[in-house]
């Protein structure tokens, strides 16, 4: 889900954005850069402060705990920009408040800084997704290959360790970078494409940064610190009551104990709950309609077959009984929906690409997306006329470009078969040379659509580099370390370049963009392991499916892998008909989806969000639902407060509860445990126990 | 405490009537008998109407379940006259609509029939107080006597019956009406007493039928139906999760298990949260006041000197460990206050009666009270003018007072020796013949200050006939009867002079009033006996100290009784003087808050308050204190809406948990058993459990 779920949202967003009362007032009189006609755009060497870098890392690391938290429990991560860009700003004004006080402020807060800040704090936070830490990486972990019960030997497993990970992720998450800075002008200034994530930060930066914006970022501020203070709280109150497993309000059976076993609860997470306010309604319903689809109708039904389709006397989580269900179907579901919106994305690509190169022929340059309309097109050629200006003016040689890919990549084949035994130093070269047309690809389409693919890529990496190398060679291994490599490339190259249309319309430097990725990369590269180690080492059963953190997608991937080296024998009887089903279901549902149009198909659930919780079960889904819910009658009550004050709402819910994980985590290696077990217990089972209790 | 906490708490809600912006424009503008010139005032046959005796007969069964559920669980009774009179304007309303549209409308809806469901179901209601079931009357059970360990024997004990409780009942509940009718002119004409209760009351109803009025108590309405559903529904879901003893909510370790222990938790009851923003700051502060110094430091300090100052092998519920420490130090606590309160409460009605006695001689009536300000004299007049014309419109000839009083006397003296054999029939002679002078004092001082005080003269019979019957005659049972004989006439005088006074001021009949309060009185006597026997008969344990209604001051006055008839042998080692301490210091407290003036008396805290949760523990303290802080936070937020839109919240959370008690008694009746335990275990016992669970 991932990467496909955060655009899905982001686009959302931006839709939101465009409801801005101060955007829409600021479009009918002025055009933007006519506003800030009067504010100088300084060097690009001043765009990248020493106090923008400190925030970044101070922010970079808030966000990838919480990045990391929803990795590992459900895999759903919604887009953070907004809270990025909020938290961003009000640390960079309470830090210039602070030393113009002390008379010391030689340079103003400008909205150049502000986008370096959110570059690198995009570029940083996303290795712990693209990293995959919920995915492939720990996939090929021995916790996880213990519940696939198949490719079990040493040559198929691979334990975490903080060493090679960091190395791993070093030589691998550059390339992307380098692989489309010689394309940035193609994309943004010539194809004119909308990037609509890009765009949307960009609106609420400029906005920011006008005296009404920063008056009313303010206030966003401070109901996202209400929020972040009430959800921190929130957590620590929780804490103290889960002394042991299915104890404290993650376990509430809040429709029954009946209901419980199905997985169906509220289980209090504040950070699902904002999710589920910033996640379109569309994908909670979906969610919640996978989950009664499976835990309340499918599995109900399957378990009675119990010793008829598979055997009775496995264990619970063995592939070969229930479980294999339930993770094959999902995994069948995920193709069916991905590869749907790959052919869709790649043939709107190759579309898009041959309209813009035969008008290009002809010689003149019209926009292909819908940035730009008809009517304000006069002031729309002023913005656009300073964007390029200043776009043009810093560049970044195409030579360095070229040389940087090559070295890395050089670097990279002759690294990664050490860490990776049976990553053939040949499959890295192969996959280096399909890599940057497929990073394009990834590029442009999310430039049209809004709708990065870098998880399919992964996928079609995983199934042919893993056949490729065979079960006997390690296959398994190869095909989900192939998968990291082609995943960072891909899903680098569109986040880049989302932020470099982001640059482009605050008038940030290229330079200075390039400079901020790569340092908030880098950051990345020591963050995200070090905080995914944090959670290793602290939280016992992580990646186990009734634990705190199921990391569910790390099983999912490494199913896959398996799949694609030994075929389709492991799976249990009549798995592989549903499987069948279920991804031709995915396919024609998209159809449909895209067929009725998009109010229709606004009515219509999403096939990969159905998917989700056909592992993990609907608790979440819930939450997002009740998120859903909170806002929807917050709109209903006053629709203006609701619009700008419920992404703050949201993110502070997140942000909180995703930031005590990391006193959480301390407590949990420093050996202090919560005091007090809250268990719920049938009426029968209570009696029992009290009768122990009272001997 | 009882009946002055609900004074206090009125005379509170009558100055906050007093800010209503709407009352002060009415102050201003018009008198409000000009207001009302142009309504015709029905006579009194059509003002006790049939559809206003089924509204007071559904509402007066509401308020029943409420204030039994207060009686036994911590006998603080708020004032529930506001709700009373918004639903039943509501309930009114809703018919005349109804009624309207069918297009067979005979009479509108007035302010009088308003009065006189008002007037029916405070009669109703308040017998649910004065009958005594969390006091005197459930204090002869069994169930309580044997708590106290002494006094245990056939002749001290009365187990409730629903029989002789209904006939017990109605021989003395109406004494006290036919006692105070014939004073009734002097008392509101002459001496134009304050009555605060009665004339906040008056307020409310005359301000409904303005047509603003109506339009504000649309809205009151509307939230109050708000909250009652929001809190009848978390009573709901509250049940589902308290399957056996420390389960659920009620027993959340808010703050820790250690805290618990001590009873330190806030146990989630949307009652106590209503209470508490119900009632002033200053009781719910003192309430936590007195917690944290029995609870948090005397009963940790005394608990040290087990084997010392009394026997280490008692069992924890006995009265010669530190349970008597803690009931008995309650009890001189509450007879300081109370003796403090009738010393000045007496003194001053004396000296307003010799005040009023030497200004009749001269021939010149002059108000004793602020109810008439110098300013608005002419326009008082004429309120004034119409008011007493209309009062004395509709007599009610003295000889019926006369008769119905000594008819009754008789009857009661005949019957009440067959239902307690203890209780002589001279000794209630006695009572009979020494009770209206003390029913007019209670009145009158009532009047003056708002505080009845029913329940000091109850203790007075306990002490007096407990020591006349003697321990051999069984006079501690003695004594508690003659309390509630005592108490009915007391209290029920007071309460209805209230009334006559809101029906003084809203135009209502005497006459009507009069025939309204015998039936509501006639009713109470019937749902009274009967809801509580729901309450005995539906859960178990009830009376017992940890159970979920633990009825503390049934305990209190079986304790009293005991002290009065075998004085202080029973009391465990330096009891005594703890209680001589506690008993001056109460005391002294109340001295210096008379002394200090009223603003710094606010910072003082109240005895009376400080000693409930002495017994009790301090979980409903907190409760109120949240109660409080939202309403404090609200008030700063916006002072207007909490002001006006408070009481409606508190009666709809206190409502809504109070009505919820009925279906979760018939279901414990019909043996329906919650199905889950949230239960709370330390992380040591914890794992045993799993241990034992999982063998």
């Amino acid at each position: 889900m991932g990467l496909t779920e955060k655009n899905e949202e982001e686009e959302e967003m931006n839709r939101r954005k465009e409801d801005d009362p101060e955007e829409a007032a600021a479009k009918e009189s002025l055009s933007i850069e006519q506003i800030f006609a009067s504010k100088e755009v300084p060097p690009w060497q001043k765009q990248v402060t020493i106090r923008a870098l400190v925030v970044s890392f101070v922010l970079s690391i808030l966000f990838t705990f919480i990045v990391m938290k929803l990795n590992l429990t459900t895999g759903i991560i919604p887009s953070l920009n907004v809270s990025a860009g909020l938290l961003g700003f009000f640390f960079i004004k309470t830090w210039t408040k602070l030393v113009q006080k002390s008379g010391m402020l030689k340079q103003p807060f400008t909205r150049q800084e502000n986008t370096v800040i959110q570059t690198c704090v995009v570029a940083s936070s996303g290795i712990a997704f693209s990293g995959g830490f919920g995915s492939y990486l720990f996939g090929m972990s021995e916790v996880v290959a213990k519940q696939s019960s198949e490719a079990t030997s040493a040559k198929d497993i691979k334990n975490p360790a903080l060493g090679w990970i960091i190395g791993f992720i070093f030589v691998v998450s550059f390339l992307g970078l380098f692989s489309v800075v010689p394309l940035r002008k193609i994309m943004i200034i010539d194809f004119k494409l909308t990037y609509p994530s890009g765009t949307a930060t960009a609106h609420l930066i400029n906005s920011f940064h006008t005296p009404q914006g920063a008056k009313l970022a303010k206030k966003q501020v401070r109901a996202l610190g209400k929020f972040f203070s009430f959800s921190f709280l929130w957590g620590f109150f929780q804490w103290f009551f889960t002394a042991g497993d299915d104890c404290g309000f993650v376990s509430f059976p809040t429709f029954g104990l009946k209901a419980y076993e199905n997985k169906f609860y509220f289980d209090f997470s504040a950070t699902y709950v904002g999710v589920g306010m910033i996640c379109p309604y569309l994908i909670n319903i979906s969610l919640l309609v996978g989950a009664i689809l499976s835990w309340g109708i499918m599995w109900p039904l399957i378990d009675n077959k119990k010793g008829s389709w598979y055997s009775a006397d496995l264990s619970p989580s063995s592939l070969h009984g229930l479980q294999g269900y339930k993770v094959f179907i999902a995994i069948a579901m995920i193709l069916g929906d991905g590869l749907y919106n790959f052919l869709k994305v790649l043939s709107r690509t190759l579309l898009g690409l041959y309209k813009q190169l035969s008008k290009k022929d002809s010689g003149v340059v019209i926009p292909v997306a819908g940035n730009s309309s008809p009517q304000n097109t006069p002031s729309q050629s002023y913005d656009d006329q300073i964007r390029t200006q200043l776009f043009l003016k810093d560049q970044i040689p195409l030579w360095l470009a070229i040389a940087g890919y090559v070295t890395i990549a050089i670097i990279s084949a002759a690294t990664l078969p050490h860490i990776f035994h049976q990553l053939k130093w040949y499959y890295i070269v192969v996959i280096y040379i399909i890599a940057p047309p497929l990073a394009f690809c990834n590029a442009y389409g999310c430039g049209l659509t809004d709708w990065s693919l870098a998880s399919t890529y992964g996928k079609l990496a995983i199934f042919t580099i893993g056949a490729w190398a065979g079960a006997s060679q390690g296959g398994v291994l190869a095909g989900l370390a192939a998968c990291g490599v082609m995943m960072n490339i891909v899903s680098t190259a569109s986040d880049l370049m989302q932020d470099f249309k982001t640059g482009y319309m605050t008038l940030a430097s290229p330079r200075s963009m390039f400079v901020s990725q790569i340092i908030g990369t880098a950051m990345g590269c020591v963050i995200s392991p070090c905080v995914f180690w944090l959670f290793y080492k602290a939280f016992n059963g992580l990646g186990t499916p009734d634990s705190e953190y199921p990391a569910p997608y790390a099983l999912v991937y490494r199913n896959m892998s398996i799949l694609g080296v030994q075929g389709f024998s492991a799976l249990p009887k009549h798995c592989l008909t549903l499987c069948y089903v279920f991804f031709i279901a995915a396919v024609v549902i998209n159809g449909i989806r895209d067929a009725v149009g998009k109010k229709r198909a606004s009515y219509i659930p999403l096939p990969m969000a159905m998917a989700i919780p056909f592992y993990l079960g609907s608790y979440f889904a819930i939450d997002m639902c009740v998120g859903s819910f909170i806002l929807y009658v917050w709109g209903k009550l006053n629709k203006a407060k609701a619009d700008a004050f419920g992404p703050a709402v949201a993110s502070g819910l997140i942000c909180g509860d995703g930031i005590w994980t990391l006193p959480s985590s301390i407590l949990a290696l420093a050996g202090v445990n919560p005091p007090i077990c809250m268990k719920f217990l049938s009426r029968g089972t209570n009696v029992k126990v009290d009768g122990f209790l009272a001997s």
